[in-house]
């Protein structure tokens, strides 16, 4: 660096979370290895690797040098790009939320989490909440004291702290009246959608099996219809569907079931839709902070808009169909486009959410919303979530938790101390209605491309104007650059009354 | 630690190499990735991560801390057990080997190699030798610098410091002798292979295509039958077939060729003998440079025993073909047994070393480790270093090298630096006779329990003997532990003989 160099500082730090980056991308890559085809035994040596990854990149992070540098560089600040302003604030950030917890609270809780997550494996299996209390109670104490130091640190309300942490930006004071709104539509407008589905011919689904290489083979062609670039990324095979890796080698998985092939592909649509986020994002700024992806209602925004609101359309829907059919050599009455466009579009009240579509997938988080403001705040013992999950489910969704199970104990977040992370998926729903609508509006013949496979102008526009800016502004604020509106339930709404009840 | 723990340095030392160790597996995770699945894009952002995991484990290693413990962990030399001891040894070793070169020089080496390296992709495609002189001869000025820098912190001959990186205690007064004998043997014998198998009945090639799903399928099943543990390893694909991972996760590759099922076969047998060696290494020592396996010529003996000692063999050829024929279904006189057994026999004389049978082999090393000799103490001008080696191998091999490209340009080691590796292919084939032998001798049955595709005594002993002492003893002190007998010729003479000119 030469002597006249006015942002000394800012380029240190910038070297330090170009490391931390690194590290990063390693552990991405190896987790990613870890979680699609690692053998069992090897289970041990990867999660020490991963500590020790883990333990360098916080070292670096939370050093003094670190805070040193975040001060001198924060004083020329009037040197620096708006880019290079975004990415101090996002590492100052960083440095905040690692100082916030001591190692000893890191480690406590990191030991609670543990145990109770192998308690949690057992009550779902026994299907009995009481099994877990003793070991939820303690772990919930400490999610309160994280959420209440976190909040200190950066001068949040505790759920908004926890929050933060999955969307940057994400506040109650937003969240609530959105949901309260969704709250007020949804649950009638479910009665609707199911009256008039009940009233529809029953659905035939096509009979299996359906070979894995030819599922393999239509994901594959859908990837490079809706522009995955296999230079820089592969589809491979996981029990937990996830987009993994870096923005060079994005690695999407599946799940392949022989006897019914909707799942896997539309899975694949979906990550695709994560990994043209990934692989769009600013060259420029790889490993830096402000060259990744915003939070995970915007990440789940991009896969949500491939598959709810671009591939579930009945536009692309009568171009894919007849390739699906081809690919399986599939004949009869199940294989007819209106009945697969009546499969894809299929709604119905159940208890688990992954399971959810669209129309209730929003219900099934509002529930937990409910009882997260509760649990955090204190105001819910832990005793009492139970009934509070059943009931508040009977109200929204309409149908009565039959066992534990099927309800609260239905998937691993909370016993995983994972709090403030599922409103994003809701979040995200609607942001994807908001930015298609967007995209709409500004290339008017955009679902005539679709409908015909092609891709490029939709794709073009997100890479401009969503993945090209990686988190130079907050989610809010590139939404709002992007589409001319804060986030907005009538975008959504209007989606679900079109695809669901038209007029 | 307790203040009564009689070794903290060589503990906390320990505990340096435990973190280096974790760093070097991920970097072995990360390296099998990039050579066996990553996509092209992925290259930059994967040298930028294995460079700074490098980094950070050359910094641990070359930290004055790490000299400081070294010293006082050898204080405590008395209080420690054998394993220790030879830890602290290998320990010892690594740091001053990373304190011989100095930073300038490694980055100047590093550059120097890029540059030859890529000159020499030209000078092969053009088959001339003069294209890559003037980027050839700074190299070797370097490689001697560096071997003699090394032979100082060592106190080591020059080549016998370059030779001990790729097998500790390799040296030109063990090796000079060894080669002699094997220089006096074979060129005479070779001609009497040739001239006996010149006159048999032609062999005859099998016809393909070999579907390659059935090739991989076969390859699995005897890695199965030579006792692969797949709960802690994979099969996979790469251009150069190789044995990565970590001990609990081995990665073998192999390439598959549709027209020829004889090499790949071949080739996941010799990967398995590696894998085998890795598996068995002793758990206790795990992330530790002693738990390490020893160098190439004993891990290139693993390799060896299982492809040219024993699959090889008629008797396991008798078992193993059969199985090979279903797989495919063959029939007809280029499935014969006997016709096929000939094929895996056949010798010939060939440029390529990577193509050569075990007969011919030892002479292409024996011309490189010639003319090694006189590059290192600098007796050979660069300039001369084509017609050496076309003298050099007419004389040895017999036949009359017709360009660069057959010759001196034929691979790439030299030209990457890399001095002092090639014994180890011949020391290995030699250490794999005589560990062989000694366990046919221990067990008299074991060549009978091969030819029903049963490994498991043998296995066991070489897991017993070999696998489990990592690097306990030196290789040779190894070899004489378990064989009663430091490296010999007579039992690669021996095997070679009647194998190829049985009486």
């Amino acid at each position: 660096m030469s002597e006249t160099n006015s942002h000394q500082a800012y380029d240190a730090l910038a070297e330090r979370f170009r490391r931390i980056s690194l590290l990063g991308d390693a552990e991405g890559m190896l987790h990613w290895d870890y979680a699609a085809i690692m053998p069992e035994g090897g289970a041990n040596a990867r999660a020490e690797q991963l500590a020790e990854l883990g333990a360098i990149s916080h070292g670096i992070l939370t050093a003094d040098e670190t805070g040193d540098l975040i001060a001198r560089a924060t004083d020329e600040a009037p040197d620096l790009t708006d880019w290079q302003v975004a990415n101090l604030n996002e590492i100052s950030k960083k440095y905040r939320r690692a100082h916030a917890l001591n190692e000893e609270f890191v480690t406590t809780m990191a030991r609670a989490k543990s145990v109770c997550e192998q308690a949690w494996r057992q009550a779902r299996a026994a299907s009995d909440f009481t099994l877990i209390e003793p070991t939820l109670s303690p772990l919930l104490d400490l999610v309160r004291e994280e959420a209440q130091r976190i909040g200190d640190a950066l001068e949040l309300d505790p759920l908004d702290a926890l929050m933060d942490a999955f969307e940057p930006g994400a506040r109650q004071a937003n969240v609530d009246p959105v949901f309260a709104e969704l709250k007020g539509f949804l649950p009638e407008f479910l009665e609707s959608v199911l009256a008039k589905q009940q009233a529809e011919p029953d659905i035939i689904r096509p009979e299996g099996p359906f070979p894995i290489d030819i599922q393999r083979d239509v994901g594959l062609k859908f990837m490079e219809t809706l522009g995955f670039d296999f230079s820089r990324g592969r589809l491979d095979v996981s029990h937990h569907p996830f987009c993994g890796g870096i923005p060079d080698d994005v690695r999407i998985t599946t799940r392949y079931d022989e006897n019914d092939f909707t799942s896997a592909l539309m899975g694949v649509i979906h990550e695709t839709g994560h990994a043209l986020y990934e692989q769009g994002l600013p060259a420029d700024w790889r490993l830096q902070p402000v060259g990744n992806a915003l939070g995970m209602s915007m990440h789940e925004s991009q896969s949500l808009l491939m598959e709810m609101q671009v591939c579930r359309s009945q536009a692309f829907l009568e171009y894919a169909i007849p390739i699906i059919r081809d690919a399986f050599n599939g004949s009869g009455p199940a294989w007819e486009t209106e009945n697969l466009i009546r499969l894809y579009h299929q709604v119905s009240r159940s208890f688990i959410r992954v399971d959810a579509d669209e129309v209730t997938y929003p219900l099934h988080v509002i529930v937990r919303y409910t009882l997260e403001k509760q649990i955090i705040s204190g105001d819910l013992k832990t005793s009492d979530i139970p009934a509070a999950w059943n009931q508040t489910f009977e109200d929204l969704v309409g149908v009565k938790i039959p066992d534990d199970a099927n309800g609260v104990l239905q998937d691993i977040h909370w016993y995983d101390g994972g709090f403030g992370y599922f409103p994003t998926y809701t979040l995200g729903a609607m942001t994807a209605a908001q930015i298609y609508q967007s995209a709409q509006t500004t290339m008017p013949n955009v679902e005539l491309e679709i409908s015909t496979g092609n891709f490029s102008s939709l794709v073009g526009w997100l890479r401009e104007n969503i993945h090209s800016q990686g988190r130079k502004l907050s989610t809010n604020d590139l939404l709002t650059q992007a589409t001319g509106r804060p986030l907005e339930t009538a975008p959504f709404l209007n989606h679900l009354k079109s695809r669901y009840l038209p007029s």
